[in-house]
């Protein structure tokens, strides 16, 4: 059910601008570390801009602040509903929480109990549900109609691109300018406001989406010119499963480069080698741009190219490299 | 065989400003993080000083870096020697290849393989021993004579002291002062380092050394009044196994208020707390002062506390939460 583009209401760099402005009191503006180790390895001069220091461990929370805190009082007083057993839903749930409202999220009864907890930590409201899609959709209507509560979807929300698009506006303040930038794609939110930001800001910096070989399904869109949507993609960068929605498909089709991909060994190589030689802890999703960045080197070497680390909610227990 | 405190040179004020000097251009000047979260838990304002992201991955690389940088051209070229197989022997390595002179080390050939690789990674030439403290003597004894480089004592030498020192100079210049710090302490280079500023330029604040209880030779010796030595401690922190020396007994005897202990299920919470709340990887050792303050809730409430993260050279591969 894709709506026409002139359906959507596309945000522009005054919602960035704006969306930056709203929602400072809320996140942390994030350091950019660099490594030399990687920056030899690599032949490029990298930035690595860490959301996984964000406030609830992840970019997420700069979208869902600015959707949060752009409520009137009144829609505000009802609450805010997501369905999303990741980091959109700690987001959001933090986000709520600072304004104190309620915040409900739809979640599989099957969901791992570490994320319930994780949920319920920043003060959300959880509704389980049946782990089927009919189930979520049901579920979260029943919800919504109860609580008339503000639907905030995880990434194809005009409110949620303008404010993920804050992140590669501190980016290049803190770099003093690049001449790329590479950020995993799912959704495509975080991609979608790399590029409002970049096309508005500085049009000169090429835009890289970085994908999971096995969960590819926005490059193949990117070459067919149209969405393809995957059922139920299985990779270790477990953030990167959804597809693309019609208005992260605007911003994909229009301002992205390439989208490059990399496979699960080489993910969590590079993920195994972040943690080691820079010392952080960050999820599997945000390995994917340095493992397309080690794997196709003549696209970048002697270039300055801002890396998103996107998050950092890991399972310690269950590292992608042990066994079992 | 103590010395007597007469024959020490026990390092100066000026010694730690001119360490400050010499070995700026070869350190980072490592961050101050924060977690709101943490502060909750404690009670306490908690700023961590982070040497995990320290050059060769360790703090100690600053006591190296002055020892390095502070020889005469001519001892220089016959190079530096020590024994160690941990993050004294990346230090000193990585120091003086950027000055572009040998480091031998002296390592037990049965030192784990990644430790090796790790010293050779950093340009350190290996002569291996039999795991024996008279094979140890024996060959070092035989390095030396060979070369004649000069012996870089992982901590009871007042260069190292004064290296070690600049980490608290820099805490409490990014803090803007503070009520105590908290560092672990093995042998105590770091802890005399931050008692040699402190005590001068700061002597309201608290110094506090944390340590296992399964290697707590150090509390033992504060309590008694001399150096009691341990002969082979067992514990995650594998950092702090190592006994207080003449020099470091000076210090901690002279200016540390209190030494606190915490278990190995203790030390380990800490650690995976920080890892999963503050995103980043650090060693057992570096969580002891957490793991104290969480158990001394009453000392630390309503301070402002330095906590220095001393390193972040772990094996990822056998994290001390994992059976196996």
């Amino acid at each position: 059910m894709m709506k026409d583009v002139s359906e959507m209401y596309i945000p522009t760099l005054d919602d960035m601008l704006a969306a930056h402005e709203r929602i400072q009191p809320h996140i942390h503006r994030t350091p950019v570390l660099t490594s030399s180790f990687l920056n030899e390895l690599t032949g490029a001069e990298l930035f690595f801009k860490c959301e996984n220091f964000q406030k609830a461990g992840a970019f997420k929370v700069r979208g869902a602040s600015n959707a949060v805190f752009g409520l009137s009082d009144e829609m505000a007083a009802k609450g805010v509903a997501t369905h999303s057993s990741g980091n959109h839903a700690l987001s959001l749930s933090y986000a709520a929480g600072r304004r104190g409202i309620p915040c409900h999220v739809v979640m599989p009864r099957t969901a791992p109990q570490a994320k319930k907890d994780a949920v319920r930590g920043y003060g959300g409201i959880i509704t389980e549900c049946e782990p089927s899609t009919s189930s979520r959709e049901e579920t979260f209507a029943k919800v919504q109609a109860e609580t008339g509560a503000e639907f905030v979807h995880p990434y194809n929300d005009p409110r949620v691109i303008a404010g993920q698009g804050t992140c590669s506006r501190e980016l290049m303040e803190q770099t003093g300018g690049l001449d790329a930038v590479v950020a995993p794609i799912g959704g495509g939110g975080m991609v979608s406001g790399t590029c409002l930001t970049l096309s508005n800001l500085a049009p000169e910096v090429a835009i890289y989406a970085a994908e999971p070989e096995q969960a590819d399904d926005a490059a193949r869109s990117f070459r067919a010119g149209h969405i393809i949507a995957d059922d139920a993609p299985e990779t270790v960068a477990d953030g990167l499963k959804v597809p693309l929605k019609d208005l992260t498909w605007h911003f994909v089709s229009n301002h992205v480069t390439d989208i490059l991909t990399a496979s699960e060994q080489e993910i969590i190589d590079a993920m195994k080698l972040i943690w080691k030689r820079m010392k952080i802890v960050m999820e599997p999703s945000s390995a994917v741009p340095l493992a397309t960045i080690l794997k196709n080197p003549e696209v970048f070497a002697g270039k300055r190219v801002g890396v998103i680390i996107t998050g950092g909610n890991v399972d310690l227990d269950h590292l992608p490299w042990m066994a079992g």
